[in-house]
């Protein structure tokens, strides 16, 4: 092999991709049909989807989609989250629906409890979220609204991509995403919640370096790694951009979930 | 505000980012001077950077170019690396080297320590490079090598990126990435070593939502991100793409340092 000569395994990334916002996404309500809006949002744009594209959604406008509204003036609080509201100063309704959309708190703070959510990741108060979280049909003084997380974005996903893949007769990918903190360092990131047709890993495992030797360290995670790409320019669902066309990666179709991701906690290093 | 409509901390970001690999970066020795490394390379695909594009570099042309090649077979270990090495099954000079750039070991486990390392960051075997990691001088016989991280990845990153500002009259970024396993999660990603120019942190602290609200949850880890999005196309040094280049990003010129990531341990929930 010569030097500069991509190894096979390099061939899974083109060497340039396009990441780009979908504009014109309206407020999206339950009961909408995400595909059609990602259609006609990509026919503004006179968009087709080829082999290879990924689109991204911010998980909120799946939430709402999907009805993920919680009414917080309807959620009684139980006694383990009241006493847990007052350690941490927050809304013990909140705080509940925390507890219950998580399997453990594995860390709490003032504001912020940190939790194994139901779909096994591991985030701050279970990725409920308080911003422009009331369906458009509240009733006049309901609420205050959050959404919580899709119920299984991994088969949201999946039932996207094949209305996807047979609308554009394409091989695509579809990607759920949210933006969390994370250990160690400051600042959000974008993570994939849902997965489908696109790898979540990438294993380059065997692809040699130009010695002959095996790389090490060879399992990137690729969905991640879009997600946090998206997230550089869809910014927030409240801002409009919650759908992002990632163009220019190359892969074989994967039966890859987002639960490829996660570590188990008894195997985790860093933690 | 109209639905749809950005706020001003969302014009940080264009609504499309172009995310190009540099071809034929050749293999880098000490003493190289990188921006004209980075210079040549851009005029190979006849680029002319512009405000707000964004180089970035992965960090092992930084090291290879600073010379941060250590012959293991020069590496005397003292005990506590032997001892190190047995718990951990790992050559004793490598531990040995591990602990000098580092100031904590946090975890250990069978092939790897998970260290804080002497720039602040935490990562597994200070994140130390065995692949392609020999000087093209290096003499029959001599190694193994490896690559050390670089001495000082912020101050590198200012100094090319004065120099690419120069070269090119354009206000820019550079960012010297390195992918690193990560807490929860599988897989590898791209993270920022070192910052210039570009803000590291995304403080949208103060937009607000449709409703008036504002945004909770609302500092993004923008160079992480995009570090994240390069690797998605720079593969690693050793297939000839560490050189990448991120466009349609809109900041103003930043004096954030890769510091700015960095969480104390004493603030770190999800630690």
């Amino acid at each position: 092999m010569k030097p500069g000569e991509p190894t096979s395994a390099d061939l899974h990334v083109g060497s340039e991709l396009v990441v780009r916002a979908i504009a014109g996404v309206p407020t999206i309500d339950a009961g909408q049909d995400l595909s059609e809006v990602i259609i006609s949002g990509l026919a503004g744009t006179e968009t087709e989807l080829v082999d290879g594209d990924v689109m991204v959604l911010a998980s909120k406008i799946v939430s709402r989609a999907e009805g993920c509204f919680v009414d917080l003036g309807g959620v009684t609080p139980s006694d383990t989250a009241l006493h847990l509201a007052e350690e941490v100063d927050k809304d013990p309704r909140l705080v509940e629906l925390i507890l219950r959309e998580s399997t453990g708190v594995s860390r709490k703070t003032t504001g912020a409890l940190i939790v194994r959510h139901r779909l096994g990741f591991v985030s701050a108060n279970a990725g409920i979220d308080a911003s422009n979280a009331a369906p458009s049909s509240a009733p006049e003084g309901s609420g205050p609204w959050v959404l919580i997380l899709p119920r299984d974005p991994d088969a949201t996903a999946a039932r996207l991509r094949a209305q996807l893949a047979r609308h554009f007769s394409a091989e695509v990918g579809v990607i759920i995403t949210d933006s969390w903190g994370r250990p160690f360092r400051r600042g959000t990131v974008g993570f994939a919640l849902g997965v489908a047709g696109v790898p979540a890993l990438w294993d380059r495992s065997g692809a040699v370096d130009r010695h002959g030797r095996v790389l090490e360290a060879t399992v990137s995670a690729l969905a991640d790694s879009i997600a946090a790409a998206a997230d550089l320019v869809a910014g927030q669902a409240d801002e409009g951009r919650p759908l992002t066309l990632v163009r220019g990666l190359r892969f074989a179709p994967s039966d890859d979930s987002a639960q490829a991701l996660l570590r188990d906690f008894k195997d985790d290093l860093y933690a």
